[in-house]
């Protein structure tokens, strides 16, 4: 069999249960960043993000483009933890004739970004490669007061984002800002129950939030921010690297959200009893059950 | 210009000038692990490595000394900073007709070289490649009285190495056991003044050693330990992936090292004035000046 016919997540779930973790470990693979214990408040944030070549960015993109999303897809994952990036490793496979000047955009595109956020590049990997592959790991610090994890939304949670999504792929993929200041204005002035980074596509995303949580969810297409770029819903639904956050909380802390912060954070539906399953209420009022499906890597 | 005229260390060098750190790094690039600020008694250890089919191994190679390799190279970065790695995280570029099965051996060895050294493996990612690429990052700590850096050496050290050396490639480099243990004994017990891993020969690291000290050596052809699959001194010279550790210290310290571990550590040669430059004294008494060349990947 071909990895491509048992699917990315059927290849993880095959290996994840063989994984053996010992009480330094607070969260394992299966959310956006692992969680370790660090000191008495704190914990430690360490993800890692790989790009390649004609998957992740065709080689006639901006270099300084790639050089900047090749990071701020590992600190999206860090503000879905609602922590702080501050260190970073790169590594890069690189083809024999790759231009310099293409890699001195690229990292300029790379430090422009880490910059912004005050993230230190405290090291690195180079290897020959026949397609440019780049790998970033990334460490972060969170309160734990403050960490929010995908597995703890509720029934009755409203579900919230925090922009407009599909289309990203036409250009958004390549100059989105990660919203690290957005969760932690969140996790800082409200109690947020579940979060996630909007990678794969809303409906791949809010599924490890209903999976992890053991809930369902009802969304409504009219409540959906569509990017200008989105062709239709499906897009918001199933594209993917929006890098939006997505986020539930109860309906009293939604209304006060509402209150505090209007039209910055969009709610798009509600969680609901896992029985109910996952719900998309068209326009027109009719009903369609959603997959957790959306971009997959094979 | 082309990446492969400038080279690994000159895109390293060019790459480097324009990296700001915070005093929350105490050693960035440059060193076989970053070392951060944690507790009041210890460091963090952070380091990568990038591993690409047809460069650091072959598609026949057998894919469970492949996983194998992909973190020890990593742990052998950890043992080079005398820590103690903890947590890893493992990114996959994987070809879509890559055979379940290869992926299943190769996890095995991943998951049994982590075991063996007690890692935590946290998490990584998955994503479609030309060529099998794997990416290793990982954390370890160390102690802030143990940590040996390579800028520590100092005239009149003896320098030892942990092993035999050349010919790794021709299969130790996939069976290689990382020197964590010796590391540790040294550094617990005795005054180690600089300490690196061999990973791009004898000659490219030991360079680093005295290029970071602003110091020269002398080492002697009789005295390097040569791998029986070695075909002559070159190999242990310039070929790598040895991962034998390469450390420095007193002649006093060398004196009861030699006392308390006879022949586990073997002396190869002196610190020496940098003015001297870098010398091997051939087994015919001859003298020759070394370059710190070796292994890259450009």
């Amino acid at each position: 069999m071909r990895v491509d016919k048992l699917g990315e997540f059927g290849l993880i779930e095959r290996f994840k249960r063989f994984i053996k973790l010992d009480s330094s470990v607070i969260q394992g693979a299966g959310d956006d960043c692992a969680v370790i214990k660090y000191t008495k408040d704190k914990y430690l944030l360490f993800t890692c993000d790989m790009l390649v070549e004609g998957v992740d960015f065709t080689s006639d993109e901006n270099p300084y483009l790639i050089g900047r999303k090749s990071v701020a897809v590992s600190i999206s994952d860090i503000a879905a933890c609602a922590g702080l990036p501050k260190f970073c490793l790169v590594s890069l496979g690189l083809p024999k004739k790759t231009p310099v000047e293409f890699m001195d955009k690229f990292f300029k595109g790379t430090l422009d970004m880490l910059k912004r956020f005050k993230i230190n590049l405290v090291g690195g990997d180079l290897s020959r490669a026949h397609k440019l592959t780049i790998d970033v790991s990334m460490l972060g610090v969170v309160e734990k007061r403050y960490l929010v994890l995908r597995k703890g939304a509720k029934v009755g949670d409203i579900i919230f984002v925090t922009g407009k999504l599909g289309g990203s792929i036409y250009g958004k993929h390549l100059r989105f800002v990660p919203r690290i200041k957005e969760a932690r204005f969140l996790t800082k002035n409200f109690k947020i129950h579940s979060l996630i980074d909007i990678s794969d596509g809303l409906a791949q995303d809010l599924g490890h939030i209903l999976r992890e949580s053991k809930c369902g969810a009802v969304i409504y297409e009219e409540a959906i921010p569509l990017d200008k770029a989105a062709k239709g819903i499906k897009d918001a639904l199933y594209q993917g690297e929006d890098f939006e956050l997505l986020f539930t909380l109860s309906r009293s802390e939604a209304r006060r959200l509402w209150q505090k912060a209007k039209n910055k954070f969009i709610p798009i539906g509600e969680i609901i009893a896992s029985k109910w399953g996952f719900r998309l209420i068209k326009k027109d009022g009719t009903r369609i059950m959603l997959k957790p499906k959306g971009f997959v890597h094979f």
